[in-house]
């Protein structure tokens, strides 16, 4: 199976061809991530903030019926009307939703309910492009792309929500195991790449694909900086911890050390000690901690703190976009079906190693809207703009994200003390 | 299949044949519930109160492999020693247990997993009880039938929880369709009975089982008091709500005006006004409200207001023991199957009526200890005791009890604002 | 000053000299107990359960003028007719009441204010008792003789909210020296007194004053039963710690372990282990714990588990009532101005010591109506009644409540984790 | 009284005559904001983000007892070494503190304590000054001008909480009568000043006195952006209103719908709706609502809803300091006296007005470190740094703010949803 087909259209491949090829694939990876799962494991929603595989299979056709079938196919009908309040997430002006945290209550629709749904939706999608003339799917085209990068963001949240089930319970559950040939990091030493102050241009332009709230490209005035050559480690981190560095309060923002105490927190999420030892949970089950893999399940909080014991900082969302420019889009990304960031196998590359892939990368910018942002018109302006308060930028893409999802210019973005996704740090200095 | 075989012994029937008898019988009744359930249904918690199905099939085994097997059975192996942390639910001189209101985010083991724990139970058990010598089964016996009537607490448990957990779904689903065959009842006047003072007996003696709560009989002082012939009926409760009874704090007890207003409560749970009509979530879908029905799913604290409105008051539980006698241990159970109160259908008895089966009968007592009690030692005897404080008594069973289940003396205990049970109104006065 | 004129009138005394001295005596009362405040001690709430005293100071006098003066006075004004708003406690019937927990945000009406309001009732209330004819009189002396028991609770309630408020700051203010003469306990063996089976009556009758709750009197039929000698003592509560007893689950109720869990107890309220030495908060200050001093400041939930511990049981309280027959009505009461329970000073009675004063006595009984209880008609009707659910019965009154408020019959009532109030523990067993 | 010498020093002033008499004048200005108060006013705290008056008082002693006497004064001995405890607010470096939330719970130190702890710290201030050198009082000019300025802080802090807590009380108190010669606003029209792009510098520089967070001055690229030239008024933000503005979810951030509908906003916080008509509750009681005021008291979340409502958005600090090179640094500030903001009483400037004193203004600027921050070193590094996250810029001081404290490159920052303090709305646009 091709899994990377990229859902953004270029200008030399035929509209039709493309988006029937596209849809195919990206569907179909949905399914192939499932296929570990049990039907149990399907249903349970195991905080507010994550849903259940079931739903995420729902709400992503349930995007593609809302915003082109129910507007483009006059004869539509949905396999049941109730799915538009049960599996629209959050877009208001589409109407009322069932509410998010109780989403594990919902043993009904089955699985096998929701297999039929994705097939109805995909038979009609399919049929759909196949009758549609060239002006029609050329109209079409950026809706498209939306609801295939909007599926391809709920298969990363496929993969980070099944992670956090399953680390709930004490049988330690495995989604996967891993491929026998994986081999293991080395360690590399840390150096710092410098660029001179001046106006710079960061965000999108140009005729292919992004979301919104990349563009407009403009112009901003970095100052000098650093940047690291590679990604913190789970030895570094270690190094911190034992530093006693959570309990040392200077180390931390006032919000930082207040949500330390009150989750108890004193190592990143999925790390258990025991008896000594660091083990960490993961995909492939409770594992031995590699000294040398990127440290992974940070908060922001945890991130900062870490950056100012080291006495460094982290980027900005400006400064790591610029150094991004000298590294090729590539990485350890989730179409290699690992799903766990890897270290370093050589010392390679003299460059900035690891921007793309592994973890999603801290920086320290809120997450605002660009200068001139305009959301889109309707519910579809809702996708980004309106979270635009309390969250923080993150840069690069993980073992979670497809690779053909990814861009210099993507902007994630998730609360201080978010934990859950494969969140990483990456050094600045001034 | 015969489902109302007694978990209780009586001395004319062999012990083995009681023992294998009886055990098999309530072990398939646990299956005869949930044969209508999707695998779904099984996995979900929908309230810290409830337990998934899945729990509970697996919870009434460790019972089983607890104090039975892993006492008597030298060379038991559980199937998976962490079992005993996952399922035991609140012995703490068993050892630590697995957080109740997390129940719901267990995947695994999965529902097949469960299934073959319970059958690897049941062979080890029969094959237990067919290799013992009669002076071990009169020794277990006791614990033996402690076992099967738990496992029938739990099976009505499967219900009121699948109930609850349906009843937040938007799509209202059927856990089991109503025999076309179930007639409508008839509305049939309220008459009081009348009970002289002196000095009577309540409580559990002689031979058969009975929990230890039961226990000892003893003798109580009873003023005189009168005993309605029937249950309060869905007709009459809602002439307490169109009288604005809800909103009218003198009728109420302090703390049940305050839990009326933080939960915004108008009518009994699952009762639904669509346009102007009462409908009623019920395991057969929702259906129409049924006048002559008893109410069902009250609180505490709406049967002690219904009861102030109406000018009367809620027995004691000495009263409603006192009063029992008079009638016949009868009425609308599990074993048929339909899971739903009913409303009279003859004016029959001149006697008491509906004091078995339909709903559990709040009275005003809170759950204290007799005199004398004394609960068993070891873990067994946090099996009632330590419930002792901030429940009210409930009397009768209802129609998801196992009439097999139920005596005169049953001691049923609920906090004041538990609506989920199957739990009606029955007054009394001086 | 004498403060321990009865308010309860006895048929020998004119009616209206009853009225205007005991009426004077008992608001002195009040303003005896907040000589040793600073102006700034009347404002704070320090939590939801208690008040401000300037509070309490205020509802007193709104409830003379709400169920006296605005009935029987036609032209009778409010000083202000907010504070009807404002110094309602519960009584619904009588109109909406500010939000009890934000007591404490209210700096205004200030002390003064307060004061000024209360001598404007006074003047009414003597005014009025004066110029009244005897019938007028008679007909009001019930509410007057609730009014004035009213505000003797209210008057405890100053002492023990005051003491917790106090209790909150770390440079633990002392709100009065303890006299110097006050001599310390001598420890005395605990002896059982027996009392046999039968018929006994409980509850109030005879034409003196008591609250609706103490009636009607009626028979009860109690079992053999045994009585302790004393109180249990600090001494003896420290080898129940030393025995670990707050981690011993089996020793708990669930509720209380619960609550011993969540709240971190692992000793009575007010108790504070400094360098292995415990040290006991009061109102003259920081203590050495005195071991024969009755223990005080425990819950339900302690004291319950202390009885389990100690192989004996609360009394019911119709034991506890029927074992104070052979007691006379004496103790350490409010008027000796030491506001904390003293330790036994001389073997002396052959019989059950210390039932009076001290500390408030838990009873295992909630708190529930007697057979044929009837409130008051109107808002009065809501003193009690509303109450009885969740509560658990305590006897004898404490050290902070007035000897001429208190009688054989008196119940008073607190959920099962309550601590701030006087409680201590008196043993009783089969 | 001259309320108003600044606390920041100039060159050609004596630095012993200018502490003395900053000193002196910022000391009292504290004071002279608490004649109005009673005793039982400077207890109360009436939310978490609020302090008590007298904590006020205290905690600004403390700031110089330790940041000043311990360090400059060898012998020196606090008046009670537990104030160390009671009165740090959140310099963990310095020690443990008292719980924030329950400061209201202290009535001790009682106010005239607390008064003879601010005169004992001045004596030993006033003292130590007048004996130091001039190279020492240089030594200590920074942190004596940032105590004064602390102080200065706390006076608006004085006043919102006053405000606040007075709020509560259903009697409406009245801080202060409104001297009878305020004249009320004019209606003047909403003109746009426009900047063209480019590299602009904002922060602060130079000499004089500023917080760390304003340093360094840096370049920033700005687009073309314009700016309104007055602030919002009561009067449009009633049109919003009017318009259902709070209830139409697609003008409103995610967590802004969310705030809204958890408080039940409908309007700005002391707005009251009284039979049709808008009261306002101020620091002169409730008030009629003049509809040319500038509206106050709103959350980010309702300036940024009302921006997209009116078609415009929110200025980024950038653009407010460059836009505020234009104005004289004049306005309506805490020296007057009146501690509310003001309309606008002339059509008068051409240019922008209003942007310095009447209300904070909330930009779109979350808060953060500039490029190149550097927090002081110890204790006194907790100031600002530790607080730059979730947390939004304003700008411009209000009439609670000395105009002595106020600068262009001033950067006030609160949470989204705080309503709390004298916050405002001024437009911009593209």
């Amino acid at each position: 199976m091709n899994r990377s087909a990229t859902p953004v259209h270029s200008a030399n491949v035929p509209v039709k061809d493309f988006l029937k090829t596209s849809y195919q694939t990206v569907r179909q990876f949905s399914h192939f991530l499932c296929e570990p799962l049990s039907r149990e494991d399907y249903v349970v929603q195991s905080m507010p903030d994550a849903s259940p595989t079931k739903w995420h299979l729902a709400h992503t056709s349930w995007f593609f019926e809302t915003f082109v079938l129910s507007k483009e196919v006059p004869k539509y009908r949905s396999i049941n009307p109730q799915f538009n309040y049960l599996f629209n997430s959050y877009y208001v002006q589409i109407g009322d939703r069932f509410s998010r945290p109780d989403r594990g209550l919902l043993s009904r629709p089955t699985v096998d309910e929701v297999y039929a749904y994705r097939r109805y939706v995909d038979e009609h999608m399919i049929d759909f492009v196949e009758r549609s003339d060239e002006s029609t799917l050329r109209r079409i085209l950026p809706v498209m792309e939306l609801g295939l990068n909007h599926e391809q963001q709920h298969q990363e949240l496929i993969l980070t929500d099944i992670k956090h089930m399953l680390s709930t319970n004490p049988l330690s559950p495995i989604y996967k195991n891993l491929a026998a040939s994986t081999a293991p990091g080395r360690q590399v030493p840390l150096k710092w790449h410098s660029f001179v102050a001046g106006v710079r241009q960061i965000g999108h332009t140009g005729p292919g694909f992004a979301f919104d709230n990349e563009s407009p490209r403009h112009k901003v005035y970095l100052q000098d900086f650093r940047i690291a050559s590679r990604l913190v480690t789970n030895g570094e981190f270690v190094n911190f911890i034992n530093d006693r560095a959570y309990s040392r309060q200077e180390l931390w923002l006032s919000d930082g050390a207040k949500t330390v105490e009150e989750k108890g927190w004193g190592a990143p999420a999925y790390w258990h000690n025991i008896d000594g030892q660091w083990k960490i949970f993961t995909l492939h089950g409770l594992v031995d901690l590699d000294p040398n893999e990127p440290v992974c399940h940070v908060s922001y909080f945890e991130a900062d703190a870490y950056a100012r014991w080291a006495g460094a900082r982290l980027p900005t969302e400006s400064e790591w976009e610029v150094a991004s420019e000298d590294s090729e889009l590539k990485g350890h990304f989730a179409e290699e079906g690992i799903f766990h960031p890897r270290g370093m196998n050589e010392q390679s590359a003299a460059g900035i190693n690891q921007m793309f892939g592994d973890v999603w990368e801290w920086t320290q910018s809120p997450y605002t809207a660009y200068p001139g942002f305009r959301p889109a018109e309707g519910a579809i302006g809702e996708y980004n703009g309106k979270f635009m308060c309390n969250q923080l930028i993150l840069r690069g893409g993980s073992c979670a994200t497809s690779s053909s999802h990814i861009r210099r210019t993507y902007r994630n973005f998730f609360p201080a003390e978010a934990r859950w996704q494969f969140t990483g740090i990456r050094l600045a200095n001034d």
